[in-house]
Order: C-alpha cells, then structure tokens, then sequence
C-alpha cells in the first residue's frame, strides 16, 4: 500500500483499446489499494503527425520553437484526457493535468527544457481523495506560463520527476517490451530479462542502444533513489527493476559479472594520421565538429614514438561524410598526414557493476573474440563498461559469442 | 489603422496551405498598419476526430464533461500554434495564446461554458509591441484554471467577445461563403450578397437556417456593438457588414423592406389536437418535451369555439418519432382527442428591419405563395420576421417566388 507511479508511452496508449487497457490496469492497482498517479505520453504517431506540419510550415528560431511547444504539447494532452475518462467510465475517480495545471515549473529552453521544481500540493489533494491524476507527460511551462516540451524521452522522466517528488514507492514505464534483456532479443534467441539491475547500469545500456528508457529519466531516478520498473503493457510479468546497488527494493546478495550486452550499429569512425602530439590538438580536431552539431561517441588517442599521435573517434553513420569533409579541412591545418575512415562500424559493449571488483573481463572478452576470428578495431573503459569498435558485419556473431561466453542465458 | 480581429474557421485552416493563406491575410492587413488579432478554430474535422475518440470511449457525467473539454481545446491549441509558425515564418513577429493563456475567464459550465470576463493586458502588450496574438476560438478557462469550451461555434464567440473586450474596428469572421445571401444561391440562382444588415436581421437569418455565424456570436456583437464582417477566406469580396441600424460602418440611408428569405428543411410538426383550454395546458404539453431535451421551435395556439384547443408545434426531424411518443403519453393523461404530426414539412421566413414601418408584408407573402399554389401550414411572427411553415416538397418553389415577388436579386 504505497504511491505508484505509472507511465504509458505512445506504443501503450495508441488505439482506443490500448487506452481503456492501461486505465484497466491504474484501476487495479488502486482497487488493490495503491495511490496511483499514471502519466502518459501522445497517442501512438501523434507527436510524429504534429511535428510533421510544422515541418511543412517550416519555421525556425527561437519563437518558433516556443510555438512548437504548444503544438506538440497537444499530444499529451489528449491522451491524458482520455485516459481520465477511460478511469471515469470504470468508476475510479480520476482527472486529467496539462504540464502547468500539474505545476511542472521548467526553464525556458523551449523543446529541451529542464524541469525545475514540481508543486506537489494540487496532485497531492488529489490522491488524498483517492483520484487518480492522469498527468501530461512530456511537458511543463515556464515561469511565464509558456508551455515547454522536455524533448523526446521526456514522459519518462516527468515520471520520474513526479514519482520524486512525490515520494513514490515505485515508478513503473509500462512499454512494448517484456523488461531489461542480457540483450537484444533480436540478436540472441536465449537473450534473458534481467530481475533488476543498477541506475548506472541501465545508464550504460540505455547509451548504447537498449533503447527501453530514456537515459535522461534514469540518470534523474539514480539521482533521487526513485526504484524505476520497466514492464510489460500487454503482460502481466514482473518486468525488471532498476534501483540502487544498495538500495529500497534492491535484493541480490552477488553482483553477476556481467549484466548485458548492449549494441549500436550505424556508427562510422574516423582517423586523422600523424599529428603533433602537443597540447591543443585534440579540442583543434574536435572543435570544429562538434560546432556543426556532430556528436562524438568514442575517442581514442594513441602516442607513436616519433612524437607524432594517431586520433581516432566515432560518430553517428549518417554524419560520416560531413565530418569527414571538416576532418580533411581540418587535417591540412594541424600538417596532419592523412584522414582515413570506416562508415561500416559497430559497437559492442559489455557492461555491469559486478566488473568492477573482478578483474580478467576483459581479457575474456578479447578472448572470446579472438576465438571468432573478430577484429577487434578500437577498445575504450569505464569502471563498469567495456566497448569495442567491430567491423559491422560480425556485430551478431560477436554478440551471439560474448552471450555465451559469459553464460549470460543463466541467472 | 486600427485593431482588426480576424477569425478563421476550421474549413478555413484545414491544410498547411489554408494556415500559410490566412497567415498571409493577415500579416497584409498588418503591412497596412492595422493592429491584428487573429482567433482560430481547429483544422478541419480535427474537432470531430477528438470528439470521436471520446465518444469511443464513452463516458458521460460532469467529470467525463471537463476531460471532454481538455481533449477538444487541444485542436484550437495546435491550429494557433501553426498559424503563428507560418506567420513568424512570414517575417511576422506573432505568439500564439491558449484560452487560458489569453486570460479568458469561464464560469466552469464545461462543455457549453460563457465567458465571464477577458483581461487583455497580456494581449494588449503583444499589439502595442506590434506583435500578432494568434488566439485559440473555442475555449477558455474557469477560476481554478480548468479547461473549458464554449460549444460549437464558439470560436465566433471568442473572436467577438475579444473585438469587444479591445474596443476593436473591426471582427471579419473569415468563412467559406462570400457573405450572407437574400437566401441561400443553391435555391436560387439569383440570390444576392447583402452588403450590411442589422444584428437583429442576422440573428433571425442565422436562427433559421442560414448558417454563416453563430447567433450567440451576433448576439454578442450587437450587445456591445463590434461591427461584424462576414467575408471569404479564398475571395476578395467586400463580404457583409453586420452592425447596427444607426451605429458604427452603417452608411445605407434607407431600410430595405426585406432583407433576406431563411429556409429550413429537416423540421417536423406535431398536433394535440382537442385539449382542454385552460391555464397549465401549455406547460403540461411542453414540460416532458423540453425535458427529454428536445428543442422546440415555432409554437401556434389556437383558441377553438368549444372550450377545447388545438396546440401545434415543430421539433427537429430527428427528433419527431419521441416527441411523437411522448406527446401521445400526454394526451392520454389530459384527456386529448388525437395526437397528428407530419414529419415532412419545411420552415421559410421572411426577415427585415423595414418590415417594422411597413405594412403589408404579410398579404404580399401569402399572396406570392397562394399564386403557387403553396398550402401554409402554420404561421409565426416576430418585430422584423414572418415565419411560414409548408408542405417540404414545395420549398425551393417558395423561397424562389418570395425572392422574385419582393425583388431581392436587386439591390
């Protein structure tokens, strides 16, 4: 008997159907004797329809982007509407919230914003009296009482910023998947759904390609110790629970080695060959790059004898060419020798917490690799995450192999 | 130079080409030095589409009435939002404004809400800054921030009470009709565009059938005296001016006798024929009907020489077969002699301010009708409108003898 947040994305409140399913399920949770507090997100392609007439419309600048708000904010809204009268027509009291009317106090950076601080007192009248707020997710205003939109992902974290706020015993992201997998169920036939893992984990994996939850909701979760369940719309599974290594709700005694492994095609890397190795060189490369707007995964920068260095980072596939067109620019500044490139890359990365008491992860990694013949091209750490740059083509096999390796089918 | 509100309604806004036309119209009127205001309704069966998925949903009840409300204002919402997009995009500064934002002040009626009260200031400051407020029709918002909507055609309402509120020169409620018409051009050929007519002339016109503003719209106007013009949204026509009979833009020396002919089809009678004539009959008759929420339109009483009265009124067609049966239960309990109705009738009436200083409108009327042969069922007067009711099939035949016996296709 606590307060549970729920959220439904787009996937889980697109027909009329899916609507009444999830009001179905925030009425149990309540008939069980839960507070409930649901979120949602725009009906199924609702956000894509809206954001396609502005397209058409095609503005720019910043007061565009402040009518961009309030054109996308719609998309919560609805859905929130009908999901309150989905609850009404099954008896539970329940009543719909826009961003403002929930007090979702954000910055000004129209369709980015952060939320500031969230005024709790109307939302907390209403679960006293046993309603169910339905809450727009994805938006807030301003303290000018422009609406804001917190850019994609952002219904998961406006549920994590209520259940915060709130102090909910749980924060639960209903979606089209069963919970957290070793890996991509796709890849991996005996992929296995993981019981719970750690904020930092799911951080990890989110980043690489499992794309579940939005990076940005976990990180807040982690931040205020939210326990964060991913789960099923359509089951009825446990899901899997996202919480601190030592924290409310957490149960496992042994950290496993290894969690999952996370993957990314459409990456490209790029190399500039024989620059000086003074200080300065690596922000004279990246600089201009990052400028255009281009995001730099990976950097990896080794020290040859001859005091000359090779740099080496990867970038989204579809910003190959344009980086590569600054790099050749930028090359013949520094005296660089040569500008090569690979659009035909893959990341592959193992991750877990339990890595970092035990040492020889990735030697059995390199291992496991090698055994498969895979190449393995560059090589960056962190305290729970190993990722290596593959030649595309071996992505499944290389997977498939580690998965095994570290008996990852197994709990 | 001036404050023009400009309203476009949903056939207006339907497409990204129709938001990019009405954005152009108004950015000219502003070039021209106007200060422009521009209300909008929802692109076009966007407010059907919301009001179908409630309907799917199927939730009545107060409660269910104000999610209603938040889910409809969402159309209005995302029509302001692209206007003001293609209006920046135009080189236009412009911001778009929801009810609430636009501070329109509901009382908390949802669904049919009236607005109490407008603070412009927020509106005021965008137009002395040269800045077009694009404001959505339709909604507002009650004392506790709730959304609420105004009804159908309550964007007209919206455009007006705001003309009202910032003292404008002028409302032009843009439209798919050139202006309003003697009578309606697909009846008959020659009908005419009316340059102005009163309030009071385009209420009884609107009430009956010509449905080119919303009554409560005009009603509105004439309360605080808005000039109205009801123009074309594609066109270039002057349209018509709606305005007093001695105010404001009025400049016509002379009343014309008649003004225009409405006609309304879909219209059905009843009779209770043989009632007692004494006090509460009336009340008894109409009470079960008005309580089964059917509307009731002309109503003829006529006093018979035995005590005993026949009582004859009209209801939307639609709603003939229960008023039938209702009316039937009545007249048992009052001990009528026979229920009789006809569901196959029309309504057509001749409206006009000059029709108050001149007799003789009345035989002119019946006798056009009598040279075709034309049976008048029922008859109902008012100040500036004579209302006939007729055998359906016979219509067209009438409206066109009317237009041509009182001259109508000149000005």
């Amino acid at each position: 008997m606590g307060l549970i947040v729920q959220k439904y994305g787009g996937t889980s409140v697109a027909t009329v159907e899916q609507i009444e399913a999830a009001a179905q399920r925030a009425k149990q949770a309540r008939d069980q004797g839960h507070q409930v507090l649901v979120v949602a997100s725009a009906m199924g392609k609702e956000t894509d329809r809206l954001a396609d007439l502005a397209e058409a419309i095609g503005c720019g600048g910043p007061q565009a982007r402040r009518e961009l708000d309030a054109l996308l904010a719609t998309g919560e809204q609805a859905s929130v509407a009908l999901l309150a009268m989905a609850l009404l027509r099954l008896g539970a009291p329940a009543r719909s919230f826009t961003g403002a009317q929930a007090d979702i106090r954000t910055d000004a950076a129209h369709t980015r914003a952060r939320i500031l601080n969230i005024d709790t007192a109307a939302l907390q009248a209403q679960l006293d009296a046993g309603t169910v707020p339905v809450v727009a997710g994805f938006q807030g205003a301003d303290a000018d009482g422009n609406i804001t939109t917190l850019g994609r992902g952002g219904s998961d974290t406006t549920a994590v910023a209520l259940a915060a706020a709130l102090n909910a015993d749980e924060c639960r992201i209903y979606t089209d998947v069963e919970g957290v997998f070793t890996t991509d169920p796709r890849l991996v036939e005996d992929a296995r759904r993981l019981d719970q893992l750690t904020y930092e984990e799911m951080l990890e994996l989110a980043s690489l390609g499992s794309r579940v939850l939005h990076g940005r909701a976990v990180e807040f979760a982690g931040k205020y110790q939210v326990p964060l369940r991913v789960l099923s719309s359509t089951g009825d599974g446990p899901g899997t629970l996202i919480c601190a290594e030592n924290g409310k709700g957490n149960s496992k005694m042994e950290k496993p080695l290894i969690s999952g492994i996370a993957s990314a095609k459409d990456e490209a890397k790029l190399t500039i060959l024989g620059v000086q190795d003074v200080p300065g060189v690596a922000s004279a490369i990246l600089g201009p790059i990052s400028e255009a707007g281009i995001e730099v995964d990976m950097i990896v920068q080794n020290v040859g004898a001859d005091q000359n260095t090779d740099f080496t980072f990867t970038v989204r596939r579809g910003d190959y060419a344009e980086a590569k067109a600054i790099l050749e620019r930028v090359a013949g500044q520094l005296g660089a020798a040569q500008v090569t490139g690979d659009s035909k890359i893959a990341k592959l990365s193992l991750v877990g917490v339990g890595m970092r008491s035990h040492a020889g992860v990735a030697s059995q990694m390199f291992k496991a690799l090698a055994a498969e013949s895979v190449n393995i091209q560059m090589i960056s750490t962190s305290e729970i995450k190993i990722s290596v740059v593959i030649d595309e083509k071996y992505l499944e096999l290389a997977v498939r192999a580690l998965h095994a390796a570290f008996n990852l089918a197994e709990a």
